[in-house]
Formats: structure tokens, sequence, C-alpha cells
């Protein structure tokens, strides 16, 4: 590890002890690295502004921090275990190659600080790919809900067979899932768009930082004015971000299930891409819908990730090195969460329907509601048409097409609106 | 348990079997009856708009579930075991008192349906309470903040001293963090403003119901579409409802913590109201802040009603059985975070500081930081000036209110923008 | 609420923060109002051998309780809100009856030691009950292995037809996941098995306590030394003991997946008795799997429960508040959970396989690794083998009895070895 | 990515969807690779006996195994994305080497069973260092227990003073917590010591393998029998490790607790040798104490793995590609738990009381209930000898000393039993 920038002089170093403390978080850094750039350089830039820095020395700092961005993304800079985190690193290398100049840099701020921003700036790209991802999906299942409106489907619940579906239904239900899911991602980005640089250790500093004109430059949506409240938010704004991804997530789960089921040789209704499955090592006969699989266990890691989280903030205020844990719990959550959604749009746009399959299971009982309504609309109170209907001796083989279009309530086969779902993905598009 | 109005006939019913399957839903439904029975008045207005009930039916029905409600409410109807559900329950009675008429409220209708509306009506309810307390909260935080400009105390990182701080700066940061809370209460109660009535077992009736006007009717924001869509949010908006109240309660935690540090021996900073303690069966001595530690302590029970409902929804789209479990997972969890938050604003309002062990908390070495900044201020390069103030030799003790007063950043002691965080509550409270 | 026994007088109480801080533990605590009275009676003995109660006193308290637990049992003595908690109704009881005699039962122990001994002898009780049960299952898992050896069954990896299997494979498979349950409810019943009571508030008394009387009379298997350890023991052997249940709960989840898709109509192997099903209030022609989707659910109730219990454990030694809602949680987890597995033997008992259903699923490539492997027996190198046995033209039907008596390692068809399973079973019963 | 052993041909592969389901499965699998290895030389052996494998063919696969364990352990062989995962890194390894020999080693095993395998040999070696680190940890505890008899410290109840306690009887708790601790890390040792290997891909194979051999050679306790339950184990037998790793990691999260207080300047109890504190970026003044809160925080991380683990088992039986992610969980949790346990002893070993800082602690209200029991062995009844010494005028600034050594029921400071205490850790250390 390097000299530590804070290091007190007469201390013996264990290497445990130092190996513990430092654990993977470097390497989590190289997440966050660019991000923690950015902030630096909007964080010179109001140094500048209020006499710290000079402007020759802001423009030095700035363009220093320009070429590392530049290095790390080429690879040419390697954040790794010489360094104790991120926010060292960059200050050793302002500091190495401006001296006096970069010794200035961390005026008037803290890792702590550093740390919140450069998570707030990852959260709101990770957010966007989420929303991004989600208007996607809807987008797939609006379209395929309007190209296949008359292809049946059998419908169920408890995973009996219940009455007759259609596969315009079930992609009506993953558009306006996923509308949903994009919806929240709004609302949490916006929730998490405030600045907490200039807060410093969580109890501000002896300087007028100009916060307003760094909460401009990283095109922040408000201050995160408390520098307690600022620290009171680490792990909590974390949590709002995989509560966000998690509930696209859930809806993954439940549409992998199907897909799972779908392509079983019992159901049958789906046929996967040969690219979506994989072989068994011992078994020349299988391709398994490995893609699925993974989806579905995907939000296992979602929901781990909060878990870790949650459990770490049972703590007073102020910080506390307990909330470090909460970086790799992100990054496994969203790295995961997203890799995950990613692959869902072309997905969707690919599976291929086995109609054959899908007629055979429509049998006369999932008719029975049907008839057990229109005795009603006849004038039978419905719960005697109901124990009416029960009879299976009163279920034949109807009409699928016929039974889908007298589904006539909104939302229902007859009438599906797909118009409104448009409407509400284009709001979100915006 | 009473007939089952759908039982079918012949099936030899085993009483072990009949009581796991009841459960405790008969007794959970007590907190979503009067919301099943108001759904259930909207939708009898429904049908008869459509001709299924004749308008003498509708007023008959719904004078009758308007007399359920009030017997319910005055305890003249209790709902136990002779009923499954609160659902037949409601419909039993209607057969009951009215006969052939009764017998029609359940057309184009299904418990499905049924218990997604009463439940999306109860969360609307308990995230009002959730934004007004949030709202509540942060108003007497707030006032604290204004009125106690001038009183010093300890800041900590890491539960060691670290900078001198205010209670004027704690008391804006719980203002700030419930302000977002708040908002979060908003966005929630938005996402679950939509109404599912009208999508039936999850496929959609052969009836045209006016689910437009029943939306209006029961003051819904939108119209929830998809059948398959309304039963995939089964669980997912509960949870999403539970992470609102999470967010709450997390702050609360920790000021939980706080408080519980603040008014041990050790601390002594805070003083509580004797109503707040209680006593020990053993220990003649003691004064216990049970109240601060059960808030503490309630998030646990949100973090496990979460855990229930995300456990539960690993399943195909479609209805299961298993999501009536998520039923009391809501319960349970807003039955405590909302008890515990209700405590919180006399709570906030009622805690005395003793300022006296205050001030012994505020040690020289708190103002090193001020002291390195302000070398910095004169020129020395930050990092240097770190050094320099780190030796133990320059500390000593300063006067708190000027350190204080220095702290000019936005949210700093010196800035505390207390009509910016005014103004967001203003709005949210609209 | 009652006078409260240990209630500081001039206290004002506010009804609200009491009735959160009750809460509804004495509901709760009625679960264990039986084990506590049991305790009290063996602490009074206790006292009665250091002469802190003399023979009659010990005799009249002794009476006196037993007489209440009768009385509970009897529903005699209804424990409510008039009481604090169970502790303070037999104290109070007590006092009401015996005088002075009653005031003495308290010497040497407080509700923190009291509740701790409830709680571990309610436990030994339902880790017996969760012993038994998988016994129980695994015994009827065994008994039809045993008897159904000749019926093929498809085996599935990833839903994917996999090779031919057996019902005797998929019965020994239970017997032996109850069978490593079943030791674990034994491993922690032992690790449970030790008492606390005389460690009172987690400091001991200045009392010579004859614990190792008490600890024979309440028949555990040692004493609980430390008095700060059995504080800090509080949480965790409940979560040892819900993770015990969990691991039964894992393989019910399981198996109750395995008759969910089995009973769907796609799969259609196994038909249920009319009895496990029940009915829709809208679709007049289901039969749902309730009693299996509720099994499969029960998991959620277990894992929501250690949530709860993990997620107040972040606490310093000594007893806090937070802890009582361990108990909630207890109750929520164990309740739920042994109602599941109660269900499970008659279950297993009297499902109906259904051979035609199960025959049409043994598809030709379900041979291709027993013809892998017939090619690798006869000197081809396995890789090699296995290239051409997946080759589609090289699949045909098979015999299923064949493959399955091919499969001659020890645990395949061909070589159950169920006499080792039911000797660790014989063991385990003992 | 290497071509594929089992790659079907013609098969179109996506890169975005190779690299979703590679994930970080090789990486993972470097801690899996050298039992993979071992159990590979197993299998080879079992092979041998059966006539699968000549002498020649074991010798030089045997030679080649321990060639590649020896490569890797030096760093010459490197598993990286190269290779899917482990096991077709090995079964590569040998074919390039050994050709058509090579192709032999797979025969009757499954990537399945190998997993399995691998991981249960790993978790052996987590769970014998788990089981070593608790009895370290106890050992020291105990040692400490013995030498510090004489020093008071104050005991707490709800963070509130509440009676004299001591060093010795605090640990007394941890010696007595670690044993529990080890003890379960025995009884988990032993559910996990048996042997899936040979169960192929969950339904066996069509060869008679010697798994009783195999069993021996790798030092089971015994076989694992039956191949669908060697696949329900899965994710099964992790999470009870888990959960036993987690019995210690609750304990260190509470004793963590005890520490990050007792190092407050409000406490004091406590110095920590420098090497166990670290600086602030920002603050000169800081020696902050980041070892004890990560060994606090590293539960999440257990908890996390935990949940990750539960999340995925909504499962039906038979192998899904969702159990993958088992694997990241364990090494996430194991990784992260062991290494806060393992600084343990030396932390416990090398921190300082500071006796005068503990003095000042206690107060005169401490000795109240040593009091109220004075005057009830006196005659007076305890609850109204509690009134009495609720009285604040007869509290009075007792003797510590004399107060423990009256504290004289086994586990109390009078006699606290610590030779009971060794015989338990004796018996686990065996």
């Amino acid at each position: 590890m390097s000299d530590l920038l804070w290091q007190k002089s007469g201390v013996k170093v264990d290497a445990d002890i130092q190996g513990f403390l430092a654990g993977d978080d470097v390497i989590l850094d190289r997440e966050f690295m660019l991000y923690d750039i950015e902030a630096s350089r909007a964080h010179a830039q109001g140094l500048q502004r209020i006499g710290v820095l000079t402007e020759d020395e802001f423009a030095a700092i700035d363009a220093e921090l320009q070429a590392l961005a530049n290095d790390f993304a080429a690879g040419d800079f390697v954040l790794d275990e010489r360094y104790e985190d991120m926010h060292s690193a960059i200050e050793a290398r302002l500091i190495e190659r401006l001296g006096e100049t970069g010794k200035k840099i961390h005026t008037g701020r803290s890792r702590n600080d550093q740390v919140l921003v450069a998570t707030r700036l990852w959260l709101r790209d990770r957010l966007r790919q989420l929303h991004a991802l989600c208007i996607e999906s809807a987008t797939v299942a609006l379209e395929r809900a309007r190209a296949e409106k008359a292809v049946p489907l059998a419908g169920y619940t408890h995973l009996q067979r219940a009455m007759v579906s259609s596969t315009a239904m079930w992609w009506s239900a993953w558009a306006e899932s996923f509308i949903d899911d994009a919806q929240r991602a709004v609302d949490t980005y916006r929730l998490i768009d405030a600045n907490p640089l200039g807060t410093a250790a969580g109890y501000g500093v002896n300087l007028g930082l100009d916060r307003d004109h760094v909460t401009d430059a990283l095109h922040f949506g408000r201050l995160q004015l408390s520098p307690i409240g600022a620290q009171l938010s680490r792990g909590k704004f974390e949590l709002a971000a995989l509560e966000a991804l998690g509930s696209a997530m859930l809806d993954l789960r439940r549409l992998a299930w199907d897909l799972s089921l779908f392509t079983s040789g019992e159901f049958a209704f789906v046929a996967l891409p040969a690219q979506y499955t994989t072989g068994s090592s011992l078994m020349p006969n299988k391709r398994n819908p490995d893609v699925i699989e993974l989806m579905r266990a995907s939000y296992a890691s979602v929901a781990a990730a909060k878990t870790e989280i949650e459990q770490l903030l049972s703590l007073p205020s102020g910080y506390h090195r307990d909330l470090q844990f909460s970086k790799g719990a992100l990054v496994h959550g969203f790295g995961r969460g997203l890799k995950a959604l990613a692959l869902l749009p072309a997905l969707l746009r690919e599976l291929r329907w086995n109609e054959s399959a899908m007629e055979k299971a429509l049998e006369p009982s999932m008719y029975a509601t049907d008839l057990a309504i229109a005795l009603a609309r006849e004038g039978l109170p419905f719960r005697d048409a109901y124990r009416e209907a029960a009879n299976p001796a009163r279920w034949a083989q109807g009409d699928p097409q016929a039974s889908l279009n007298a589904r006539v309530s909104p939302g229902g086969h007859g009438d599906l609106r797909l118009e409104t779902l448009q409407a509400r993905l284009d709001a979100l598009r915006g």
C-alpha cells in the first residue's frame, strides 16, 4: 500500500489489519473513479471561484484531472492496491505531478463528501440505464401486443388452466409493468439528484464554498443542504436506487418464470433462439435455457445488496466506516441487475410462439366463466349462474377468438387500450 | 367455517387443512374490510351503469353495504372465523339480507381484483399517514433548528469526537431527511394510485364494465389497464409502499440511536420526559428509554415485511395463493412502522438538551480542522496545513460559537438555509 | 393497563406511548405463559432450597402457580391488555392471592432471565415438533420409495427433460433431505438446551441461587453460565432455531414446487385428494391446489422472522428493549412453518401418480446419456461418446425400466440403499 | 471464451449473452479450483477401480492433475475468461496433455456433482477455520477473564448504568458465546461432511461407480446417497454453513459495538493499539477505530450472502442454472466473515482497559439492586424491598469489589466457573 497521505508518523502498520481495512475498496473504486474525477474538477473550479486556487492553479489541476481520466479510461492508469482508495490515488497523482498546487485540491472537502458525490453521479447513470431498459422492454412488449392480437394463449391461476387469454394480453401486461418500473426509475433519479459535495466530513467547513456553482456544474437538480443530513443519506439513497432496480427485477423474475415454464417440454409454448441455450457436460441431449434462469436468479443479487445495506445502517448519525461496505453491495446489485435487464429487449423480440402447442392447452372447462357471465347477463343472479356453469356437463370446447373478443372491459382483449399505454410510455421517454 | 359460497359439493373437508388455508386471513381482513365495502359500492354502481343491476337493486345493495360498514365500524358485525374472508362475508351478508339481488354483486369481479383494490385503497391511506408524519417530524425539526441556533453540540464521526457542531445543524439534518421521506411517500402514492377493479381473475370478463367510472368513483388517479398486469403488481406495489415506509424508518432508526447514546450516563446530552421511560422489574434504580429502543427496533419489522413479500414473489404470472401471505406482512410492517413514527413529533418537541454535559464534550482537538483550513486560507497548501494542524501542540480550546459561525458554506451552521428546507416542506404539504 | 408493579410514582402516563410500549406483547405471551409458570415453579423451588422461601411459602406459591396454569389452560384466566406482560401477570396473581408471600417470588430474578428461560423451554418443544415432523415425512417418503420401485418418472434439469428417473428416486430424495433436517433439529435442540434462569438482569445477583438444581428441575442439559452471555444469546438462539426450521422449510418449498408443476394440466403427473384443493369465487371450473401453494409460501414467513431478528441484533451487549420484538418474529415463523410441515406427511401419503401422463413425458432424447456412457464403457473416450450420442439420429425410445435398473451406483435406482437411510432415520428417532 | 467442450455445432454465439452466462464464474472458481482437482483425482481413482481407466491411464491423469494443481498454486496456470469454468478448464487441460485418455475423465460425472463436491470440500475447510477462530477467541477471552478478576466495569441495560459488573464477567461472556459458536461449526461440519460425487446430473448413471471408495478417499464422513437429494442440497448446505458463520458474526457484531462505545471519548474505557486505528483525510485530529467498525459491518455481508441464496431457492427439484449464483454469495460471505474473525484474537489480547475512566462510571444508583436483595435476604418481601431501594435517598456509593464478590450464583462474579467453560472448550478443541 502506498504511503498514506494522512498517515500518522510512528504507527506500526500490521499487514493483516491493513489488508482487512483495504478490503476490495480500491478494486470497487474502479467503478467510481471517473465520477470522482468529474466531481474533483467541479470542486477545483469552486475553489478557484472563492480564491483558494488561482486561475493558473485551477487550470493545471483541471488539465491533470482530465489527463488522469483519459489515462484511466485508456488503461494507462491502473487503480490497484498501491492506493488506499481512488480518493487518495487522485490526490497523490496531483501532488506527484503538480507539487504544491496538488496539495490544495483537498481544501474544504473530505473523503466523506467525495464518496457521496461520486456515488450519486454513478447512480444517476445507472438509473438512466435502468430507465432506458424498462422503456425499451415496454416498447417491444407493446409492439408485439399490437402485432399479435389474434393469438390465443391459455390463462392460468394457481398454475391451473383458468380462462382463455391471448399473447396480446400477455404482452400488454409486461408493457404496463415495465412502464411502472420506468416511472419508478424517474422518481428515484429525482430523489437522488442532489449535490452533497461541500458538506465535508459531515459538519461543514470554515470556508465559503460556492456550493451553488458546483451543483450547477455537476448538473444536479438541487443542493443537498445539511452536512449531517448528507451523511444520513449514505446507504439510504443507495437502497432507494436498488429498490427501484428491484422493482424491474421482480417483473423480470416473473417473466423469466413464465418463459421457464413455456420452454419446458410439457408446455412447449415458446421456442428460444439457440444462442439463449447451453449444453450439458454429461447429457448430450440437453439444450438448457440458462439465460432465462440467470435472469430469474438475478433478483437474488439485488435482494442481497439491499440486505447488505439495510444491515449496515443501524447506526447513530455521522460517518462510520461500516458504510464503506455499501459500495460493494451497490456494484454487485446493479452489476447483476442491469446486465440481466439488458438482454431482455432482444429476448422479447426474438422469442417465437408455438401456436399448435398453445392450442392444445385450451380445454372446454376454460369457457365456464364466460358461460357463467353470459347466464348472468341474461338475468340469472351471478351466484346461481356460477353453480350452473360449474357443472362439467355444461362445458364445451368454445371459440377462443370469440371468447377473447367478448372481453371488452378496458384492458381486456377486446379493449386493450394499447394507445393509453403508449401515451404513458411516450411521456416517460420524454 | 361458514358454508363456502363456491364450495364444490361432495368434497370431504379436513379441519386441519381448512385451518391451514384459512390462517389468520379473516383477522387480517378486519384491516381491509371497510375498503372492500367501499370498492364493492363502486363496483355495484358500475354494474348499475351497464344494466347488470337495476336502479332499485343498486340502491338496495348500496344501502346494505353502507349498513354493513356502519355495523362493522360499530363492532356490531364481527369478522371472524365464521367467514372464509371478508370477500365472502360481504357477499354472504348481501345474499342473506337481499336474496337474489345479493347474488348479483359478484358479477364480473373476482376475489383477485377485490383484494387488489382494497389493498390499494388501504395503502393510499397508509401512505397519506406516512406523508403526514414525515411532514410533521420535519416541521418540528425545522422549528427547533430555528429556535436553537446557538447551542454547540459535539460532532462525531466513527463515534469519535470530530468537530464542533450545533443542535441547529442536528435538527436541520432531520428536517431535510424527513422531507426526502415525505417526497418518497408522495411518489409512491402516485405509483399506487391506479385502479385494478374490473380486471377480474387476471384475464378480464365478457362484460363491458364501466371501469372508467369506477376509477373516478374511487378517486383513483388512473386505470390499471392490463388484467395480467394487475396480478403482476400484487406484492410489487405492497413492497414499494413498504420501501417508502422503510425510508422514513431508516431515519428513525438512526435518530433513535442518537437519542439512545445521548440519554446514556456517559453522554447525558439529552433528558427525556419521564413518560418516555420505564422501570425494571429487578433493578430499582432504572429509568429506561424503552420508547426510543422500540422506535429503533421497528425498522426490523418493516424489513421483515419486505423480506416476506420478496420471498413470495418468485412465481410465474397469474394469481397464486402464495400471494395471500403478503397481507399479513403489510399489516405487520405498516402497523409497527406508523405507530413508531406517530410518536416522533411529540418526542422531538419535548426532548431537552443538557447544555452543561454537552459543553464538556467539546475538547481542543475538535478545532484542529478549523485550524488546518485557516492555514490553508492563508496560503499554505491544504495537505501541509493538515500536517501542521495534526500536531497536538497546536490544539487549544476554541470558541465553539466562533467555530460554528465560520462554517459558512450553504448548509453549514453559518448559512443553514432553513428557508430552502421550509420551501420544500411547504411544497410537499400542498 | 394494570397498575405496574415497578411503576415509579408521579410519572404521567401517556396512553399512546403506553400502547406503543405494550404492543402485542401480552397477546404473544399467551404462547409462552405456561412455560413462564413452569420456570417460575422451578425458581420458587430454588428459592426454598436457599432459604429465601420457607417450605410453606414455597408450597403455597407452587400450588397457586399450578392453579394459574390450569386456569390459563382452561381459559379461565385470560392474559390480555390488563397486564403489561405475562411476567407481571404471574407476579400480580401471586400477590393478589398470597399477599406478602407472593411478593417474594421475584427475589433474585429479572424479567430478562424469565423471558430467556420461557423462550428456551418453548423452543425446545417447537424443535421437538420439528424433529417429529421431519422424521414422519422422511418415514412416509421412505415407505413410498420402497413400495414404488418400478414407476418411471421423467427427470428434469433446468425444467427440461433430461433422463429417465423414477418415483422411487424422487421419494428417496425427500427421505434423505428430511433426515438431514431432523439431524439439524437435534443439533439445534442441544445448542438451546441450556438454562439461563438465575442470570437475572445480565449481571447476576448477590444471592447464592441454586442454579444447578433449577437446571435439573427444568430438565436442561446444561447451565448457561455467564449472565452477560445469557443476554448475548437473546435473538441468537431464536435465530438458530428458525434456521433449523428454515432448513426443513426449504425442502418443503421445493417439494411444493414439484407438486405445483405436477398437478398442472401440462404435467398432470399427480392427482391431489379433493380436500387439498379449493374453488374460485369467479371461475366455476377451478380446483386449485391452494394447500401446496401455502406450503410453498410458508418459507417466506420463516425468512421474514429471521430477517426481523437479525435486524434487531446490531446492539452492544446487555439487554435492550429492541430484543422484545424477537418474540413476535419467533411466533410468526414457527406458527406458519410448523403448521405447513404438519400437513406434509398425510399429503405425501395420499398423493396419487398418474402413470399414463408420466409415461408420455419419456421421450427418446432422454436415453442419450445412457447411450453415451454405454459407448464409453465399450472403450470410446467419454468426450467422443458424448458427441456421438448428441446426434438426434441416434436417439430412440428405450425401455425406461432397463434404463433405471442400469443406474447401479449407490443411490441410483438400481442401488437405492434405502436401508442406509432407514438406519439414519432409526438412529435419529431414538 | 474457449471452444466449449460440449458446444453444439452451428449455434451462433452472441457475445453479450455469453458474457452474461459466464458472469464472474471463472474468477470465483479460483477459490474452488484445488478442491475440484482433488475431487477429480478421487474420481479418476474410482474409474480405475471399476475398469473405465486402466492403471496407466489413471496414473497419467493423476500426475497431470497434480501438476495442474501445482501450476495453479504457483500462478503458472491462470484460470481466466479463456475458460467457461474450472470444470471445463480441468478437462481441457487433460485432453490437451493426454489426448484420448483425457477425454475419459468425465465418464460418469457431471458438472453438477463436480461443483457439489468441490463446494463441500471448500466448506469443510472454511468451517474448520471458523471453528479454530471461535476456539481461539474463546481461549483469549477465558485467559483474560482469569487474569482480570478484580477489575470493576459498569454493567448496562438499555445503555443505562445498571449494576456493577467486572471485566471478568465481560470476558467470560465472550468465552461462552464463542464456545457455542464453535459447537455450531462442529455440528455444521458433520452435516456437510457427505459425498455427493457420483450422483452425476441428479439422476445417477448407468455405471457401477465405486462411490464408497471415493468417499473414503476424500475423507468424507458419509455418502450422500440420493442423486436428486444431492441436487436438493445445493444452496441448502451452503446456507447452513453461512448460518453457522453468522452465529459467530452476530457475537462479533455485538462485541464490536461494545468496543465502539468503549473507545468513544464519552466512555473511554478502552484504548486500542494504534495499528487498529486510521486517520481522516480532512480532520487532522482523528484516530478512528475503523477495524472495529468493519468487524461490526461484516455481519451485513454474511446476511447478504444468506439472502442471496435463500432468494434463489424457490425452485422445483433438479438442477437449475439459478443455483450457480450461490457460489458468489458463499465466497463473499465467508471472505468477509473469516477475515473479520481472524483479527479478533489479537485484538482481544491487545486491548487495554482504562481503569480510571471505568471507575468514574460507577455511580451510587448501581448498588440499589444489591440493596433490594440484601433487604429481601433479611426477610422483607422482595417487592417491598424493591420499593424501598428505589428511593434515591437510600443510594450510596458502595464498594464495587464487595458488590462483585457477593454475586455468588454460578456464572456471577463470585462464582465464575471458568473451569466449566474451559472444559467445554477443551472438549471442542479435541
